[in-house]
Protein backbone atom coordinates (compact mmCIF):
# COMPACT_ATOMS: atom_id res chain seq x y z
CA UNK A 1 0.00 0.00 0.00
CA UNK A 2 1.53 3.66 -1.10
CA UNK A 3 1.54 6.18 2.06
CA UNK A 4 -1.45 8.22 0.31
CA UNK A 5 -3.85 4.81 0.71
CA UNK A 6 -2.08 4.17 3.91
CA UNK A 7 -2.81 7.39 4.99
CA UNK A 8 -6.45 7.02 4.23
CA UNK A 9 -7.47 3.52 5.55
CA UNK A 10 -5.54 4.97 9.27
CA UNK A 11 -7.84 8.04 9.27
CA UNK A 12 -11.28 5.92 8.21
CA UNK A 13 -10.08 3.73 10.89
CA UNK A 14 -9.52 5.81 13.62
CA UNK A 15 -12.25 8.31 13.23
CA UNK A 16 -14.66 5.37 12.86
CA UNK A 17 -13.86 4.39 16.89
CA UNK A 18 -15.78 5.83 19.63
CA UNK A 19 -14.09 8.36 21.40
CA UNK A 20 -13.32 6.86 24.13
CA UNK A 21 -12.67 10.31 26.51
CA UNK A 22 -14.08 10.53 29.68
CA UNK A 23 -16.78 12.95 28.39
CA UNK A 24 -17.06 10.96 25.30
CA UNK A 25 -17.67 14.05 22.58
CA UNK A 26 -15.52 17.03 21.14
CA UNK A 27 -15.39 20.73 23.24
CA UNK A 28 -18.13 22.52 21.97
CA UNK A 29 -15.64 25.49 21.18
CA UNK A 30 -13.07 23.38 19.10
CA UNK A 31 -16.06 21.07 16.80
CA UNK A 32 -15.29 23.79 13.83
CA UNK A 33 -11.44 23.03 14.11
CA UNK A 34 -11.98 19.37 14.39
CA UNK A 35 -14.22 19.27 11.40
CA UNK A 36 -12.09 21.82 9.16
CA UNK A 37 -9.58 19.31 9.51
CA UNK A 38 -11.06 15.77 9.45
CA UNK A 39 -12.31 17.00 6.19
CA UNK A 40 -9.12 17.73 4.81
CA UNK A 41 -7.35 14.87 2.95
CA UNK A 42 -3.86 15.83 4.18
CA UNK A 43 -5.58 15.47 8.72
CA UNK A 44 -7.25 14.26 10.86
CA UNK A 45 -7.35 14.76 14.67
CA UNK A 46 -6.70 12.12 17.34
CA UNK A 47 -7.24 14.22 20.51
CA UNK A 48 -8.35 17.62 21.91
CA UNK A 49 -9.72 19.38 24.95
CA UNK A 50 -10.51 23.50 24.32
CA UNK A 51 -9.36 24.56 27.50
CA UNK A 52 -10.91 23.60 31.24
CA UNK A 53 -9.80 25.04 34.79
CA UNK A 54 -9.37 21.80 36.52
CA UNK A 55 -9.34 21.32 40.46
CA UNK A 56 -7.46 17.68 41.32
CA UNK A 57 -7.33 16.05 44.77
CA UNK A 58 -3.34 14.87 44.00
CA UNK A 59 -1.22 12.75 46.71
CA UNK A 60 0.59 14.48 49.65
CA UNK A 61 3.13 16.38 47.19
CA UNK A 62 2.86 18.71 44.72
CA UNK A 63 4.69 17.46 41.85
CA UNK A 64 3.90 13.27 42.02
CA UNK A 65 0.55 13.74 41.01
CA UNK A 66 -0.83 11.24 39.08
CA UNK A 67 -3.67 12.76 36.54
CA UNK A 68 -5.70 9.48 36.31
CA UNK A 69 -5.88 8.09 39.46
CA UNK A 70 -6.05 11.30 41.45
CA UNK A 71 -9.24 12.51 42.00
CA UNK A 72 -11.05 15.17 39.73
CA UNK A 73 -13.36 17.32 41.77
CA UNK A 74 -14.04 19.61 39.42
CA UNK A 75 -13.87 20.50 36.17
CA UNK A 76 -15.24 23.07 33.17
CA UNK A 77 -14.62 24.41 30.39
CA UNK A 78 -16.84 27.60 31.40
CA UNK A 79 -16.14 30.28 33.30
CA UNK A 80 -15.96 29.13 37.15
CA UNK A 81 -17.31 30.56 40.39
CA UNK A 82 -15.44 30.41 43.88
CA UNK A 83 -18.60 29.08 45.65
CA UNK A 84 -17.93 25.72 43.10
CA UNK A 85 -14.11 25.20 44.27
CA UNK A 86 -15.05 26.10 48.03
CA UNK A 87 -17.96 23.38 47.78
CA UNK A 88 -15.70 20.84 45.89
CA UNK A 89 -12.71 21.25 48.22
CA UNK A 90 -14.77 20.51 51.09
CA UNK A 91 -14.26 16.79 49.49
CA UNK A 92 -10.61 16.96 49.24
CA UNK A 93 -8.19 15.05 51.88
CA UNK A 94 -5.17 15.37 49.67
CA UNK A 95 -2.96 18.05 47.91
CA UNK A 96 -5.24 19.88 46.25
CA UNK A 97 -4.06 21.73 43.24
CA UNK A 98 -6.00 24.41 40.97
CA UNK A 99 -5.00 24.04 37.19
CA UNK A 100 -5.78 26.21 34.28
CA UNK A 101 -4.94 24.18 31.30
CA UNK A 102 -5.32 25.81 27.69
CA UNK A 103 -6.70 24.52 24.30
CA UNK A 104 -4.22 21.26 23.28
CA UNK A 105 -4.58 19.59 20.05
CA UNK A 106 -3.33 17.03 18.16
CA UNK A 107 -3.28 15.91 14.51
CA UNK A 108 -1.90 13.77 12.30
CA UNK A 109 -0.66 14.93 9.01
CA UNK A 110 -0.03 12.87 5.68
CA UNK A 111 3.34 14.63 5.40
CA UNK A 112 5.30 17.18 6.79
CA UNK A 113 4.36 19.84 4.95
CA UNK A 114 1.12 19.64 5.68
CA UNK A 115 2.32 19.46 9.42
CA UNK A 116 3.98 22.81 8.56
CA UNK A 117 1.30 24.68 7.51
CA UNK A 118 -0.52 23.72 10.58
CA UNK A 119 2.49 24.47 12.99
CA UNK A 120 2.54 27.80 11.05
CA UNK A 121 -0.94 28.53 11.75
CA UNK A 122 -0.97 27.86 15.29
CA UNK A 123 2.32 29.33 16.40
CA UNK A 124 1.01 32.67 14.30
CA UNK A 125 -2.67 32.46 16.78
CA UNK A 126 -0.56 32.02 20.09
CA UNK A 127 0.38 29.03 20.46
CA UNK A 128 3.72 29.04 20.74
CA UNK A 129 4.64 25.53 22.17
CA UNK A 130 2.85 23.93 19.40
CA UNK A 131 5.79 21.05 17.81
CA UNK A 132 5.89 18.41 15.41
CA UNK A 133 6.54 15.02 15.98
CA UNK A 134 8.07 12.50 13.33
CA UNK A 135 7.72 8.83 13.82
CA UNK A 136 10.73 6.21 13.36
CA UNK A 137 8.14 4.83 10.11
CA UNK A 138 6.80 8.21 9.36
CA UNK A 139 4.25 9.24 11.49
CA UNK A 140 3.53 12.90 11.29
CA UNK A 141 1.92 14.65 14.07
CA UNK A 142 1.13 18.13 14.82
CA UNK A 143 0.60 19.42 19.02
CA UNK A 144 -1.20 22.40 19.28
CA UNK A 145 0.16 23.71 22.38
CA UNK A 146 -0.10 27.24 24.56
CA UNK A 147 2.39 28.31 27.17
CA UNK A 148 -0.30 30.28 28.64
CA UNK A 149 -1.28 28.17 31.54
CA UNK A 150 -2.00 28.38 35.68
CA UNK A 151 -0.96 26.40 38.40
CA UNK A 152 -1.97 26.99 42.28
CA UNK A 153 -1.57 24.64 44.85
CA UNK A 154 -4.60 25.31 47.24
CA UNK A 155 -4.49 22.76 50.06
CA UNK A 156 -2.04 20.35 52.17
CA UNK A 157 -3.19 17.03 53.44
CA UNK A 158 -7.12 18.62 53.33
CA UNK A 159 -6.04 21.59 54.97
CA UNK A 160 -6.87 24.59 53.12
CA UNK A 161 -4.13 27.18 52.62
CA UNK A 162 -5.34 30.09 51.15
CA UNK A 163 -8.44 32.17 52.24
CA UNK A 164 -11.39 32.28 50.23
CA UNK A 165 -10.50 35.94 48.92
CA UNK A 166 -7.90 34.35 47.07
CA UNK A 167 -10.12 32.02 45.42
CA UNK A 168 -12.29 34.50 43.79
CA UNK A 169 -8.86 36.43 43.43
CA UNK A 170 -7.21 33.31 41.47
CA UNK A 171 -10.79 32.63 39.51
CA UNK A 172 -11.08 35.92 38.22
CA UNK A 173 -7.47 35.30 36.58
CA UNK A 174 -8.45 31.89 35.28
CA UNK A 175 -11.55 32.73 33.66
CA UNK A 176 -9.55 35.60 32.41
CA UNK A 177 -7.16 32.87 30.70
CA UNK A 178 -10.15 31.11 29.72
CA UNK A 179 -11.23 33.96 27.58
CA UNK A 180 -8.35 35.22 26.36
CA UNK A 181 -7.54 31.25 24.99
CA UNK A 182 -10.87 31.27 23.35
CA UNK A 183 -10.11 34.54 21.63
CA UNK A 184 -6.98 32.51 20.41
CA UNK A 185 -9.07 29.36 19.26
CA UNK A 186 -10.87 32.01 16.82
CA UNK A 187 -8.16 33.10 15.73
CA UNK A 188 -5.92 29.98 14.78
CA UNK A 189 -9.33 28.51 13.22
CA UNK A 190 -9.49 31.93 11.26
CA UNK A 191 -5.67 30.98 10.52
CA UNK A 192 -6.24 27.81 9.27
CA UNK A 193 -9.11 28.49 7.19
CA UNK A 194 -7.12 31.22 5.57
CA UNK A 195 -3.82 28.94 5.24
CA UNK A 196 -6.14 25.82 3.52
CA UNK A 197 -8.05 28.47 1.07
CA UNK A 198 -4.81 29.81 -0.17
CA UNK A 199 -3.00 25.93 -0.46
CA UNK A 200 -5.97 24.65 -2.27
CA UNK A 201 -5.76 28.13 -4.68
CA UNK A 202 -2.51 27.59 -5.57
CA UNK A 203 -2.17 24.10 -5.79
CA UNK A 204 -5.41 24.65 -8.39
CA UNK A 205 -5.05 27.32 -10.38
CA UNK A 206 -1.47 28.44 -9.78
CA UNK A 207 -1.19 31.30 -12.24
CA UNK A 208 -4.57 33.22 -10.29
CA UNK A 209 -2.54 32.29 -7.03
CA UNK A 210 -1.66 36.63 -7.38
CA UNK A 211 -5.21 37.60 -7.26
CA UNK A 212 -6.02 35.26 -4.70
CA UNK A 213 -3.24 36.70 -2.15
CA UNK A 214 -4.12 40.27 -2.56
CA UNK A 215 -7.94 39.62 -2.15
CA UNK A 216 -6.59 38.23 1.42
CA UNK A 217 -5.16 41.84 2.02
CA UNK A 218 -8.36 43.34 1.25
CA UNK A 219 -10.38 40.96 3.80
CA UNK A 220 -7.60 41.46 6.22
CA UNK A 221 -8.24 45.08 6.21
CA UNK A 222 -11.76 45.23 6.55
CA UNK A 223 -11.77 42.71 9.33
CA UNK A 224 -8.44 43.27 11.39
CA UNK A 225 -9.40 41.69 14.46
CA UNK A 226 -10.57 38.37 12.13
CA UNK A 227 -7.27 38.34 10.06
CA UNK A 228 -4.45 35.87 11.40
CA UNK A 229 -1.40 37.63 9.92
CA UNK A 230 -2.27 40.91 12.20
CA UNK A 231 -2.80 39.22 15.42
CA UNK A 232 0.48 37.54 15.73
CA UNK A 233 2.43 40.49 16.51
CA UNK A 234 0.46 41.40 19.22
CA UNK A 235 0.08 38.08 20.94
CA UNK A 236 4.11 37.71 20.92
CA UNK A 237 4.31 41.05 22.90
CA UNK A 238 1.39 40.01 25.44
CA UNK A 239 2.88 36.32 26.13
CA UNK A 240 5.09 36.19 29.48
CA UNK A 241 7.16 32.71 27.61
CA UNK A 242 10.06 30.70 28.59
CA UNK A 243 11.10 30.80 25.53
CA UNK A 244 13.78 32.14 22.91
CA UNK A 245 12.56 36.27 23.43
CA UNK A 246 13.13 35.94 26.78
CA UNK A 247 16.36 37.58 27.87
CA UNK A 248 16.94 35.28 30.82
CA UNK A 249 18.02 32.61 28.63
CA UNK A 250 21.32 31.92 27.54
CA UNK A 251 20.40 32.73 23.55
CA UNK A 252 21.89 34.48 20.61
CA UNK A 253 19.52 35.49 18.05
CA UNK A 254 19.71 33.87 14.44
CA UNK A 255 20.51 36.57 12.07
CA UNK A 256 18.88 35.17 9.47
CA UNK A 257 16.40 32.31 8.64
CA UNK A 258 17.33 29.31 5.69
CA UNK B 1 26.07 26.50 -1.56
CA UNK B 2 25.01 22.47 -0.40
CA UNK B 3 22.96 22.38 2.68
CA UNK B 4 25.87 21.04 4.97
CA UNK B 5 28.21 23.68 3.96
CA UNK B 6 25.40 26.09 4.65
CA UNK B 7 24.43 24.41 8.40
CA UNK B 8 28.20 24.20 9.26
CA UNK B 9 28.96 28.06 7.96
CA UNK B 10 25.63 28.80 10.21
CA UNK B 11 26.58 26.95 13.47
CA UNK B 12 30.58 28.97 13.46
CA UNK B 13 28.74 32.31 12.88
CA UNK B 14 26.11 31.45 15.98
CA UNK B 15 28.60 30.09 18.03
CA UNK B 16 31.42 32.94 17.51
CA UNK B 17 28.82 35.36 18.73
CA UNK B 18 28.40 36.78 22.44
CA UNK B 19 25.68 35.28 24.70
CA UNK B 20 23.23 37.83 24.55
CA UNK B 21 21.36 36.52 27.45
CA UNK B 22 20.70 38.91 30.89
CA UNK B 23 23.44 36.35 32.62
CA UNK B 24 25.53 35.97 29.34
CA UNK B 25 26.24 32.60 29.60
CA UNK B 26 24.83 28.86 30.15
CA UNK B 27 23.64 27.81 33.22
CA UNK B 28 25.90 25.72 34.95
CA UNK B 29 23.54 22.31 35.37
CA UNK B 30 23.08 22.07 31.05
CA UNK B 31 26.96 22.91 30.58
CA UNK B 32 27.39 19.44 29.49
CA UNK B 33 24.69 19.12 27.23
CA UNK B 34 25.35 22.07 25.71
CA UNK B 35 28.88 21.02 24.91
CA UNK B 36 27.63 17.33 24.02
CA UNK B 37 25.40 18.73 21.26
CA UNK B 38 28.17 21.47 20.05
CA UNK B 39 30.95 19.10 19.41
CA UNK B 40 28.27 17.05 17.14
CA UNK B 41 28.27 17.74 13.56
CA UNK B 42 25.08 17.78 13.19
CA UNK B 43 23.68 20.19 16.20
CA UNK B 44 24.08 23.42 17.21
CA UNK B 45 22.45 24.89 20.65
CA UNK B 46 20.79 28.16 20.09
CA UNK B 47 19.29 29.09 23.68
CA UNK B 48 18.99 27.25 27.14
CA UNK B 49 17.80 27.56 30.73
CA UNK B 50 18.53 24.73 33.43
CA UNK B 51 15.08 25.67 35.02
CA UNK B 52 14.28 28.37 37.90
CA UNK B 53 11.96 29.75 40.06
CA UNK B 54 10.93 33.30 39.20
CA UNK B 55 9.33 35.97 41.01
CA UNK B 56 7.84 38.79 38.26
CA UNK B 57 6.45 41.68 39.37
CA UNK B 58 3.54 42.24 36.59
CA UNK B 59 1.10 44.68 35.21
CA UNK B 60 -2.35 44.56 37.49
CA UNK B 61 -3.89 41.71 35.41
CA UNK B 62 -2.44 37.93 35.77
CA UNK B 63 -2.45 37.11 31.98
CA UNK B 64 -1.05 40.49 30.42
CA UNK B 65 2.14 40.30 31.98
CA UNK B 66 5.04 40.85 29.49
CA UNK B 67 8.41 39.40 30.53
CA UNK B 68 10.60 41.19 29.50
CA UNK B 69 9.28 44.53 30.29
CA UNK B 70 8.28 43.45 33.84
CA UNK B 71 10.22 43.77 36.77
CA UNK B 72 12.42 40.67 37.72
CA UNK B 73 12.03 40.61 41.48
CA UNK B 74 13.70 37.28 42.26
CA UNK B 75 15.17 34.65 39.60
CA UNK B 76 17.63 31.51 40.94
CA UNK B 77 18.69 28.28 39.18
CA UNK B 78 19.15 26.47 42.85
CA UNK B 79 16.37 25.97 45.95
CA UNK B 80 14.53 29.04 46.97
CA UNK B 81 13.67 29.94 50.85
CA UNK B 82 10.46 32.05 51.79
CA UNK B 83 12.93 34.90 53.27
CA UNK B 84 14.46 35.94 49.80
CA UNK B 85 10.76 35.22 48.48
CA UNK B 86 9.35 38.03 51.04
CA UNK B 87 12.19 40.28 51.26
CA UNK B 88 11.74 40.23 47.36
CA UNK B 89 7.78 41.05 47.51
CA UNK B 90 7.87 43.99 49.83
CA UNK B 91 9.33 45.50 46.15
CA UNK B 92 6.32 44.58 43.86
CA UNK B 93 3.38 47.06 43.21
CA UNK B 94 1.86 45.55 40.63
CA UNK B 95 0.30 41.75 40.79
CA UNK B 96 3.41 39.36 41.49
CA UNK B 97 3.23 35.80 40.36
CA UNK B 98 5.72 32.64 41.58
CA UNK B 99 6.52 30.82 38.60
CA UNK B 100 9.02 27.58 38.29
CA UNK B 101 10.00 26.90 34.73
CA UNK B 102 11.80 24.08 33.78
CA UNK B 103 14.34 22.98 31.52
CA UNK B 104 14.03 24.62 27.62
CA UNK B 105 16.59 24.19 25.36
CA UNK B 106 16.57 25.23 21.46
CA UNK B 107 18.49 22.99 19.29
CA UNK B 108 19.03 23.80 15.45
CA UNK B 109 19.41 20.60 13.48
CA UNK B 110 21.11 19.70 10.36
CA UNK B 111 18.36 16.80 9.42
CA UNK B 112 15.20 16.02 10.22
CA UNK B 113 16.26 12.44 11.33
CA UNK B 114 18.69 14.69 13.53
CA UNK B 115 15.55 16.39 15.11
CA UNK B 116 13.87 13.02 15.51
CA UNK B 117 16.65 11.58 17.26
CA UNK B 118 16.93 14.70 19.92
CA UNK B 119 13.38 14.36 19.92
CA UNK B 120 13.03 11.05 21.17
CA UNK B 121 15.91 10.94 23.34
CA UNK B 122 13.85 13.88 25.24
CA UNK B 123 10.08 12.29 25.27
CA UNK B 124 12.00 9.36 26.74
CA UNK B 125 13.81 11.50 29.29
CA UNK B 126 10.07 12.84 30.55
CA UNK B 127 10.34 15.88 28.44
CA UNK B 128 6.78 15.31 26.58
CA UNK B 129 5.85 18.69 25.31
CA UNK B 130 8.82 18.72 22.97
CA UNK B 131 8.51 19.06 19.67
CA UNK B 132 10.26 19.72 16.12
CA UNK B 133 9.83 22.98 13.78
CA UNK B 134 10.58 23.23 9.90
CA UNK B 135 10.73 26.59 8.60
CA UNK B 136 9.83 27.23 4.95
CA UNK B 137 13.75 27.10 3.74
CA UNK B 138 14.48 24.01 5.65
CA UNK B 139 15.63 25.33 8.97
CA UNK B 140 15.05 22.67 11.48
CA UNK B 141 14.73 23.00 15.12
CA UNK B 142 14.23 20.69 18.08
CA UNK B 143 12.95 22.07 21.14
CA UNK B 144 13.04 20.49 24.63
CA UNK B 145 10.03 21.50 26.91
CA UNK B 146 8.61 19.76 29.93
CA UNK B 147 4.68 19.83 31.30
CA UNK B 148 6.13 20.12 34.92
CA UNK B 149 5.43 23.71 35.84
CA UNK B 150 4.03 25.87 38.72
CA UNK B 151 2.52 29.75 38.19
CA UNK B 152 0.79 31.60 41.20
CA UNK B 153 -0.53 34.61 41.39
CA UNK B 154 0.73 36.05 44.98
CA UNK B 155 -0.17 39.24 45.35
CA UNK B 156 -3.00 42.12 43.50
CA UNK B 157 -1.51 45.70 43.16
CA UNK B 158 1.01 45.22 45.42
CA UNK B 159 -1.36 43.89 47.79
CA UNK B 160 -0.47 40.13 49.54
CA UNK B 161 -3.39 37.95 49.13
CA UNK B 162 -1.38 34.70 50.80
CA UNK B 163 0.13 33.67 54.22
CA UNK B 164 4.16 33.76 54.95
CA UNK B 165 2.62 29.82 55.72
CA UNK B 166 1.64 29.28 52.37
CA UNK B 167 4.75 31.11 50.26
CA UNK B 168 6.82 28.29 52.72
CA UNK B 169 4.64 25.64 51.47
CA UNK B 170 4.69 26.43 47.93
CA UNK B 171 8.89 27.29 47.86
CA UNK B 172 8.91 23.46 49.42
CA UNK B 173 6.73 22.09 46.29
CA UNK B 174 8.85 24.40 43.57
CA UNK B 175 12.20 22.88 45.22
CA UNK B 176 10.79 19.88 44.73
CA UNK B 177 9.76 20.32 40.96
CA UNK B 178 13.89 22.09 40.56
CA UNK B 179 14.62 18.90 42.08
CA UNK B 180 12.90 16.24 39.51
CA UNK B 181 13.82 18.58 37.14
CA UNK B 182 17.41 18.11 37.59
CA UNK B 183 17.38 14.80 37.47
CA UNK B 184 15.41 14.78 34.19
CA UNK B 185 18.35 17.00 32.82
CA UNK B 186 20.93 14.48 34.06
CA UNK B 187 18.55 11.47 32.11
CA UNK B 188 18.51 13.36 28.93
CA UNK B 189 22.12 13.45 28.69
CA UNK B 190 22.52 9.75 29.35
CA UNK B 191 19.51 9.33 26.90
CA UNK B 192 21.23 11.59 24.44
CA UNK B 193 24.70 10.25 24.71
CA UNK B 194 23.98 6.66 24.69
CA UNK B 195 21.12 7.35 21.35
CA UNK B 196 24.61 9.63 19.55
CA UNK B 197 26.79 6.02 20.34
CA UNK B 198 24.84 4.06 19.18
CA UNK B 199 24.70 6.05 15.98
CA UNK B 200 28.30 6.35 15.27
CA UNK B 201 28.69 2.75 16.01
CA UNK B 202 25.60 2.04 13.50
CA UNK B 203 27.13 4.33 10.71
CA UNK B 204 30.59 3.69 11.34
CA UNK B 205 30.58 -0.07 11.79
CA UNK B 206 26.81 -1.41 10.35
CA UNK B 207 28.18 -4.83 10.90
CA UNK B 208 28.91 -4.29 14.60
CA UNK B 209 25.36 -3.19 15.64
CA UNK B 210 24.24 -6.53 16.79
CA UNK B 211 27.08 -6.37 19.80
CA UNK B 212 26.68 -2.57 20.52
CA UNK B 213 23.37 -2.98 21.34
CA UNK B 214 24.40 -5.90 23.89
CA UNK B 215 26.71 -4.30 25.50
CA UNK B 216 24.66 -1.39 25.90
CA UNK B 217 21.80 -3.64 27.65
CA UNK B 218 24.58 -4.82 30.08
CA UNK B 219 25.44 -1.09 31.27
CA UNK B 220 21.94 -0.76 31.45
CA UNK B 221 21.24 -3.85 33.77
CA UNK B 222 24.51 -2.55 35.76
CA UNK B 223 23.61 0.78 36.86
CA UNK B 224 19.84 1.30 36.07
CA UNK B 225 19.61 4.33 37.44
CA UNK B 226 21.57 6.01 34.55
CA UNK B 227 19.82 4.08 32.21
CA UNK B 228 17.45 5.54 29.57
CA UNK B 229 15.19 3.27 28.31
CA UNK B 230 14.14 2.06 31.79
CA UNK B 231 13.20 5.64 33.17
CA UNK B 232 10.93 6.35 30.11
CA UNK B 233 7.99 4.59 31.78
CA UNK B 234 8.38 5.78 35.38
CA UNK B 235 8.36 9.15 34.12
CA UNK B 236 5.08 8.92 31.91
CA UNK B 237 3.43 7.16 34.72
CA UNK B 238 4.08 9.94 37.56
CA UNK B 239 3.51 13.10 35.13
CA UNK B 240 0.18 15.27 35.22
CA UNK B 241 -0.46 16.06 31.72
CA UNK B 242 -2.72 17.44 29.32
CA UNK B 243 -2.36 14.96 26.80
CA UNK B 244 -3.12 12.15 24.78
CA UNK B 245 -2.65 9.81 28.14
CA UNK B 246 -5.26 12.11 30.07
CA UNK B 247 -9.04 10.16 29.94
CA UNK B 248 -10.35 14.06 29.90
CA UNK B 249 -9.55 14.58 26.52
CA UNK B 250 -11.60 13.92 23.48
CA UNK B 251 -9.43 11.08 21.76
CA UNK B 252 -9.16 7.47 20.22
CA UNK B 253 -6.21 5.36 21.18
CA UNK B 254 -4.51 4.82 17.65
CA UNK B 255 -3.87 1.50 17.22
CA UNK B 256 -0.72 1.05 15.16
CA UNK B 257 2.29 3.24 14.21
CA UNK B 258 3.21 2.99 11.08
Amino acid sequence: MDRNAEFRRSKAQFLGKADLSRKGSVDEDVVDIVQLLNTRDQFFTTSSCSGRILLLDGGVNGFEVQKQNCCWLLVTHKPCIKDDVIAALKKANGDAILKFEPFVLHVQCRQLKDAQLLHSAAVDSGFRNSGITVGKKGKTMMAVRSTHSLEVPLSHKGKLMVTEEYIDFLLNIANQKMEENKKRIERFYNCLQHALERETVTHSHPKIKEKNNSSYTRKKKGNPEKACGKCMTEENDEEPEHDDDDPGISINIFPEEY
